[in-house]
């Protein structure tokens, strides 16, 4: 699709300093961009091309108009204006509803006519697809699922029975809702499974990554609120619920029964145990380990960093010595305070 | 299925204190179960659900027997009474045997004509599946697999060639066993592969959790004993061997050749070195490196517990200069010695 | 394939210590191999296998020639002469070329006659594969995707739309390259999606492991160069740039816009901030965060190894103490050297 500027500054809510007449009909780098191209400029980092850049328009934060060499659209949020425009910009048309004739679907499935259904999916008994939903290629999809209004399953999505999505997600290929949760109960040292018979709820707008998987719960439901994000290789295990519009980075996992609040971000490779409480508004950095509720937003951090080899091992082996060391100050703090009395004594009996 | 209290008493070992004669019907959970629901308490974090409980049954340890409001069933260790009743009253029919006409099976393959192939699989040759198998849909089983009695391929599980299944395995969705190892050679800079030349064998009663995956051996075989339990996520390199009954559960990965042995447990997102030997009845804790054997069983930790980000920058910035701390407590430590040994000295010569 | 000893020796650059017209067919461990096959030593884990080895033959490096008691090719790189070595014997035929019957091909795709294409493939249009290629049984190949020459997509692994893979790629079940990044823009608390533009591109003789995932980039593309080697479970994020022939081991993910050099290697669960820059032969350890560019070469490392559960306690407890232990440290040496101080000062006013 192509738009003039002006249409797309009115579309994003910025401020237009230029020529609103110029059609844009792509997006580009600040370095790499032409003519009928908008770009856009959301961090520090990639200032020094503005300079030169050949785009048509850039998108950029106030502090930065006095110095576009070109048509500037000014907005306090770049980066949404930029995801506006981008998405506008790039919209493809509706694929074609209908269901590929190799697709398997069991007889009961209820899939509304502007579905799509591609080739090799398998779709169980009772089964809802609703409007506008796009199951790609190889999806499997088990008996009593239920997928809302507009809702895309991009490719090899592998969802368990009865999980149901609201309208409007998106699923990435290789993601698994609604495989069994890890319960076990221990009988003399061999395990005998717990029948996991909750159910995978997603809200509305909610995306999950690439070979991501969430858990069934084990009695009652595994939960995610509308807007929740995953990135890649999260885990969300048994009867974890997420709250609204919370981001979670790639490799981070959830113990079950964990709840996480709204406005949450995870980063990577987070670690929280099992049955824990996490307010609103909580950020967790990267490889951290979450091992007790947090009552209170704020950022959390157990990251840590990288030092040279060397230095490392002379370092770090003196973790397993820091209980020592800090007894080691307390009987030097002690023996101090005991010398000073002495002199005082000393010095009064002198 | 249905049962009564006292068939359920007597199916899981447990003291019937009630009716013998009320029917159940399912399981529900302590604050939602009702009339012909069967609850459980297996944990304090519920307990404040037992006395308004509206389920006809409740099962439990004895120390909550006399506060229990309705029928109890009265067991040393509630949740395997739990898992065996839910187990009962969930069972349903086994699948209809036989051959979905989508899946593609080689000639030569031998599959048991009690055993069941759902839509779009494609199995190899010289395959072998055993009685009252189930290979769900999507699944890929290459050359030379044999998948014992009674195991189920949820579905979307790729096997590479040669991988042997036990009897009653569980493979949930997007696992992928007995792709190769990462071998390599390193010749001046460029890798060479290793031709990656052994199976993956798994016992009997293994499960494999969703998008876990399990390398073949690099000569020798990657082999899991009976009644290893793994969670999603889960990376087992070449060779490795697991022991009976061992648990790993989400995001942990263990490096090639890597013995673990019989009854361990190995929480979230753990790490073991390559090479490593770890004794039966050993547990290790999340997000914790094992760098070295263990050869005694017991508890093993490394987690970094979170702090809030500004408590955590002026602490772990410390821990590269632990090297130097301690040493200057070791200068504290001579220099509080010498001035003892001094002032000791003046003393004298006073 | 069979070969004499004489043309191993030739092959794989060894010098012969014994008979060259020994006939081998197979590869087998020192301790489990018999009459006709080849052996190596690679490790002196291994050693007490030598002196009783029934193989015909040993690959091993100039220190154990004196002591092996069999024919002998000796290299100072004995790894990579097996490999050689165990790729010549265990070649197998060029499986057939030719689509199979139940795979969807969009009529656009542009296919050469020596590939093939296994079953239950799907492929989009405008997609090139290239001679020698194989699809594997269940692979997803959205539209516009290119593959080069001798490339293999083992099974179920799904390529989104434009991914472009060099020659002679190797790639795993359940991978997926060419997802979305998580790409996210914030509008007062609710998540707007930034459209992911950019591609996949692979360079030649790639390998990618099983249940990994490679992002497509935002804007420009996530560029893996020649000889790339990754793992299983390792995440990419949209716009990394992997230089040629790093090597990333198992559950390893890189964060946005990091650019790692050539010739690195990265250990297991390492994880790397996005927008970072690593020189080429840096060797990053297992379970590692790097939260800054890396400008040297060299070992980096945060592992923090495990200890005794109650060890662990009493010592980690004490981190988030380290600031202050730091600053009691620092007052003990401001009193003693008052104390010293003011000792040399009574010590002038005696």
């Amino acid at each position: 699709m192509s738009y003039t500027l002006g249409e797309l500054a009115q579309l994003s809510g910025s401020k237009l300093i230029g020529d609103p007449a110029v059609w844009i009909t792509d997006v580009g780098s600040l370095d790499d961009a032409g003519t009928g191209q908008i770009s856009f400029l959301t961090s520090r980092r990639f200032e020094i091309h503005l300079p030169t850049t050949g785009a048509s328009a850039v998108i950029l934060s106030p502090k930065y108009a006095t110095n576009c060499p070109t048509n500037a659209l000014v907005n306090d949020n770049p980066t949404l204006a930029y995801a506006v425009i981008a998405t506008a910009l790039t919209q493809t048309e509706r694929p074609e509803p209908g269901i590929h004739p190799s697709a398997v679907i069991d007889a009961t499935a209820d899939i509304d006519p502007s579905a799509r259904i591609e080739p090799h999916c398998t779709i169980g008994a009772d089964v809802r697809i609703g409007p506008d939903a796009v199951i790609g290629p190889n999806c499997v999809i088990a008996d009593e699922c239920a997928i809302g209004r507009g809702s895309h399953l991009v490719a090899s999505v592998t969802l368990g029975r009865r999980t149901c999505l609201g309208e409007r997600c998106l699923v990435h290929p290789g993601a698994v809702l609604g495989a069994d949760g890890f319960g076990l109960a221990n009988d003399d040292g061999r395990w005998v499974k717990i029948p996991q018979l909750g159910r995978v709820m997603l809200g509305n707008d909610v995306e999950v990554g690439a070979c991501t998987t969430i858990d069934r719960g084990a009695l009652k439901d595994t939960v995610l609120h509308d807007g929740v994000k995953l990135d890649n290789l999260v885990h969300l295990a048994h009867n974890v619920e997420i709250g609204d519009s919370t981001a979670i980075a790639a490799q981070t996992g959830i113990a079950g029964s964990t709840r996480v609040g709204a406005w949450c971000t995870l980063a990577g490779q987070a670690g929280l145990s099992g049955h824990l409480e996490v307010s609103n508004g909580v950020h967790i950095s990267g490889q951290t380990a979450i091992t007790r509720s947090l009552h209170e937003p704020g950022i959390y951090t157990s990251t840590v960093p990288a030092l040279p080899h060397a230095e490392w091992r002379k370092n770090f082996v003196r973790i397993r010595q820091l209980d020592e060391l800090s007894r080691r100050i307390k009987a030097l703090e002690k023996a101090l305070q005991a010398e000073g009395r002495d002199q005082r004594a000393e010095d009064q009996n002198n």
